[in-house]
């Protein structure tokens, strides 16, 4: 660190702002450290530190989540790619926080990784900007970005929404709720879409759209308790939640209210979330194929990283599928 | 690499070969290429590296198998304790392989991180050595050691056994089975006697034990039709499977056969693994407290680095408690 700051000219102080609190510094000074690093990091470099080779058959990983299975399905299946040989991966959870996320992230810079697979909550365009500069390629998953200059792995979660609403509709449901967050949050905004998309084809399908501050149980346990004080005749008969956490809670604030599910009202999450599945009634909802994400996001990778300059960034979308259990169902169909 | 080997007086080769597959090199020769590391790193460290700062706050957990949730679990908790501020933690998967084990921790010795938690799936006596002579604080979680060298952070496997065992018992159940897998494989064989001791207790009560191969859903399938192909009056009413992932398996295939769950035989898991509740019927399961294994774990290894030489080693034993659900209590217990 003191050597960066002697080469930038700058205290020691600076340089970790720069690592660690960028916005607190001037972009003039920002790219002359920055600058300094990559100095220093490429003479470090072509001194064949010991750490080098191992270094570079690293790949590293940033999840949003690691309490949301699809973060540990995208693990698994980048895992699964890397293999035990050769490379290996490492996981960090940036836990919902930015200023976590890009720590990490330049740890992953700093360590000289092969290349990083980011999962990040809002546009990661400073970041990847940040990691470019410090030459790591990095694939963008499960966000979809307005620029073009990173490859990225998608779910389609506008088809996730309207299969979820296919779904209780084709089941006879007519008075659909969806239950969800702040619209900011890609996921949220696009399953939403896909839910009024799919209750507009259907004549006669009515949808009331319930906002939760969070995607937490307490949020679903207000909206459970919202859903079940309405009169039976206007009480919605099919409940999407954006996110099988909040479905759990639903089902259990509803089911204190005497209701039964599916029979009164069916219920289900829209994101395949193992650790929302420890209540009473197996929970429908739409499985987002995380380990298929994160081995398109290994495959982007190391594509990027044997062509060079030849290589075109590009996207690869998945899609969801719709997995029906006791929660719509009911226990026959299973 | 080149100066470790100079230093060394061994070939780059040997000094990959040390990090990488230690079992290849003379004993002689590996301590003299980690003596190198050793001056090397040392002297790198005094440099005042620009990566110094950032690795000295950071974590190294690595868990056995992501895909197991007591693992993420243990993740949450300690990525909880560690917090957003002025720590990270970084987490690797060793996938059930222990070289990669080994390979994950060398890279945090060689990247200098503050302290590693391991989760092992065998003794990690050789692995520890490893790390203590590059100079990395290390606390071993879930495997109970023979060496008092180190602080552990454990579950009472034991007692999870047991508890399954007395639940059933209490339930009524006379004719229990265990399936559980390879022995040597520390929580089965602390489950298993747990059971053992619940059934001794219990006059009236028998066990069999039917061995498994693995602990995957293909083996829990076979140990299901071997239970439905017995006839009624000798067939186990009560199964306790040492994983979730076959406890599932078992419920489906005892199901094929047309027996109810747990009508004609309760099942249940002992891990506590969400990842394995995708089924029809809720599974009952001993929850094992991984979150508060994490956070125990990360209060031992900041408490090792802050005592220096006064450290004192010490074992957290945590007490499991069971989660009753419909695959033991049907669907009046929920």
């Amino acid at each position: 660190m003191a050597d960066v700051a002697r080469t930038a000219g700058v205290s020691v102080g600076t340089v970790s702002h720069v690592l660690n609190h960028p916005d607190r510094v001037r972009e003039a000074t920002r790219l002359r450290v920055l600058g300094a690093i990559d100095q220093l990091g490429f003479v470090r470099n072509s001194n064949a530190s010991f750490l080098a080779a191992g270094e570079n058959r690293t790949i590293g990983l940033i999840v949003i989540d690691i309490g949301n299975s699809l973060f540990v399905d995208i693990a698994r299946g980048a895992q699964h790619r890397v293999g035990h040989e050769t490379m290996s991966l490492l996981l960090a959870n940036s836990d919902n926080d930015d200023a976590l996320q890009d720590r990490h992230l330049d740890f992953f810079n700093s360590a000289r990784l092969a290349g990083v697979l980011l999962a990040p909550m809002r546009d990661p365009h400073l970041a990847l900007d940040r990691a470019r500069r410090l030459g790591t390629a990095v694939v963008v998953l499960n966000y979809r970005s307005q620029h073009d200059d990173h490859c990225s792995v998608l779910i389609d979660n506008e088809e996730a929404g309207y299969l979820a609403g296919r779904h209780l509709i084709e089941l006879g449901r007519r008075r659909l709720a969806f239950v969800g967050g702040r619209d900011e949050l890609q996921p949220v905004h696009d399953r939403r879409t896909g839910v009024r998309r799919a209750v507009a084809e259907s004549p006669g399908t009515t949808l009331v759209e319930l906002a939760t501050e969070n995607l937490e149980a307490p949020d679903g346990d207000q909206a459970g308790e919202q859903i079940a004080d309405q009169p039976a005749a206007t009480r919605p008969d099919g409940v999407i939640a954006v996110t099988d956490l909040l479905g759990m809670a639903i089902i259990q604030a509803i089911g204190r209210h005497g209701l039964s599910v599916p029979g009164d009202v069916a219920v289900m999450g829209c994101d395949y979330n193992s650790n929302a599945w420890g209540g009473t009634i197996p929970l429908t909802s739409v499985r987002m194929r995380g380990q298929d994400m994160g081995r398109a996001g290994v495959d982007l990778l190391l594509e990027e990283l044997s062509a060079g300059d030849d290589h075109e960034h590009r996207d690869v979308v998945l899609r969801p599928s719709l997995v029906a259990r006791e929660s719509t169902v009911g226990r026959s169909g299973t």
